[in-house]
């Protein structure tokens, strides 16, 4: 067994089993503070609640807890497990959520027969809950599940694996392409992969300000064209009205290179078909589409991300869901909407064009960081991300309406 | 607003809503602790999970976590006020989960619309789960929902509004018919009120000596006989071939009077029917069905219980709910059985009659304590229980076949 392996492992066995408990947040040594907590006092805050349901946010954790759900059907990149498989990553997804802003978080797995079924059981146990983080739920099923649970809930319900990703991809990349001289609305864009976070990457793209009909999208069958009879209504979308057909013939003059599939899956070759100043993409982890020591061999002009932490420019989540779930807990949203999620995007970006707080130079073990080709995307451990992406959040929520009580105050003095 | 009200309120909403949170039990500092917590570190207990669905226990928070899950459809004695208002009142549970037998404790409200959608609802995320504790759930849909939900969930499924409750009073009527010079296969008992907790009590009584034909149950509608046409199955259950109508009838020779009713059903006069020497559990809270002061005015031959901490002889699930659960989840018992059930019964019983220690008189504010009419039952703060009543149930759960992992060291030693 490997030390990180074995690391690992014992991180999650010793000393007790798992990596999340349950606090109390109150006093609950005495009689009298159960007293209090429980049986009889309890039955004021149950009597407030039932005259004014609001009141169940001023009593109970009800605002400040998030349920990572999922049925186990794409874990990370080891794919469909099943929910009891899936439990260590929605665990770490709630300690993530506990470390980066403070919210309450705790893994729901479901065991389900059909996509109905799930959905009719998050549902059912939503109101428990002030937000819900959907994760490692497969395509295209996960389209659905997310479109119905959201109609279904009056609470935020977000598929990280499409949005979050699709987020910091758009924060890193639209810095990459003002370090290019590149303008979002002109550049061909070639999308290799047509999963979940491919599809909801090109569409946040789009509401950015890139054109469909640049966008160039690859499945395991090529490029994704008007032709092709073999799509779901997802894919259908990215049809591009082309007579390209392999990967070599997208990415000749393109200028942006997105891989959301699997390692190695772009040779380095190709790179010198794309048109000067390229910028690559290559999310698929632990192996990127191509490794950024060979890419950068190819091409001097190239800006790259991946999705590892020992190379520049990680495009990682945790830049992201927990902050936006702060920002939409704080003023109550009813939904994460499009709005909020472009905010969160400017807001990671302004941040990566700022100086860079020696904290968190320290925590990278880096000497210095500047906006530039190596550093298109702030640090998970930048302490800016959560007043500031949460605030741009909860401002859009605000302005854009699905906002149910206003801003709090220690969002505006910061 | 009264004092004890506002405290109430106080204390559930400030400093922060609620009264319990996650808490991470692992590092989560630094890039390093967070590769082991999440991506790529956590990628090895997955694999480790699906190779063996069991690792689950190993590697995760299932085996310590319980569900209090409810629809609020029979919250404390308030009734039927929807699942947002039991709120307070299942994270107050979860609260005494956690403070009296470190098992970490989670809420869930169910919003459905049939008692099939709820039990399916339930059922897709048990695995989720360590144990779930049904709560607050109406009569007689409990019933059938607690028998589906053990068939179709392989962890334990316990309905405390029954047989905590059963569990409680089970213990502290043998204690007292024992100090009352009576025998369980041979006393009379009326049961006033046939809800969810009094006829698991009267199951529960029947599994310790009592005798079926020996038990009078009443509903609004007065005893329950065969020759009515307007019982349910459960209350059939109880019908006594007998000429008796009224509560008087009832009372008339009965040696015990168990309420699960209502306040004040039990006017005093009717205690002079009863035989010698009888015992009165009057478990209505806050308002007992007749108050101790008024029963002892009328007689002094007679034992009294209520579910209030202000008298003495406290009915209260707290004695059994944590450390029932703390035993079958530390054997991994598949079910809480009758036999695990009967052995929580005699470990709380037996506390009663040993020697107090100093710091449980404490607690409760009085100079003694021992065994007789005024100390049947030990009281919630006592720590002998975790320890006690945990392994009894767990003896049990091995000794019936129920376990499905050897007895923790730590209670061979205690």
């Amino acid at each position: 067994m490997s030390d990180f392996r074995k690391a690992a492992l014992d991180y999650h066995a010793k000393p007790t089993p798992g990596k999340i408990g349950i606090q109390i947040t109150k006093p609950a040594e005495t009689v009298k503070d159960l007293a209090l907590a429980y049986s009889p006092g309890v039955a004021e805050p149950v009597r407030e609640i039932a005259e004014d349901i609001d009141n169940v946010y001023k009593y109970t954790g009800k605002g400040n807890l998030v349920a990572v759900i999922t049925n186990g059907t794409a874990i990370l990149g080891l794919g469909n497990l099943g929910p009891m498989a899936s439990k260590p990553v929605m665990e770490g997804k709630a300690l993530l959520f506990k470390r980066f802003a403070n919210l309450d978080s705790i893994d729901i797995e479901v065991t389900h027969r059909t996509t109905e079924d799930f959905i009719n059981t998050v549902a059912n146990i939503a109101d428990t809950f002030g937000g819900i983080n959907l994760e490692d739920i497969k395509s295209p099923e996960c389209f659905e599940i997310e479109k119905e649970l959201i109609k279904r809930c009056n609470i935020p319900v977000f598929h990280d694996d499409q949005h979050g990703t699709a987020i910091v991809t758009a924060a890193g990349l639209l810095n990459a392409l003002e370090i290019q001289g590149k303008d979002i609305r002109k550049v061909t864009i070639v999308c290799m992969g047509a999963g979940a976070a491919a599809i909801a990457c090109m569409e946040l793209l789009i509401k950015c300000g890139a054109k469909r009909e640049y966008i160039y999208m690859l499945d395991t069958k090529g490029v994704i064209h008007t032709r092709r009879e073999d799509l779901n209504k997802y894919k259908t979308l990215f049809a591009n009205n082309t007579d390209k057909r392999t990967l070599e013939d997208a990415l000749d003059g393109a200028d942006v290179f997105i891989g959301v599939s699997g390692p190695d899956a772009l040779p380095p070759k190709a790179l010198k078909l794309m048109a000067a100043n390229p910028v690559i993409f290559a999310c698929s982890n632990p192996d990127p589409e191509i490794k950024p020591e060979l890419a950068h061999a190819e091409r001097t002009d190239l800006i790259m991300a991946t999705g590892r932490s020992d190379y520049p420019n990680q495009v990682n989540n945790v830049l992201c869901f927990p902050f936006i779930f702060r920002g939409a807990l704080d003023v109550r949203a009813s939904v994460i909407n499009d709005e909020m999620k472009i905010a969160a995007v400017h807001a990671i970006r302004a941040i990566a064009k700022e100086p860079v707080p020696a904290e968190v130079l320290q925590a990278a073990q880096v000497a210095k960081l500047e906006f530039g080709a190596e550093y298109i995307i702030p640090k998970p451990m930048d302490p800016r991300l959560l007043p500031r992406v949460a605030k741009a959040v909860a401002d859009a929520a605000v302005a854009s309406g699905v906002a149910r009580i206003p801003m709090p105050k220690h969002y505006m003095e910061s």
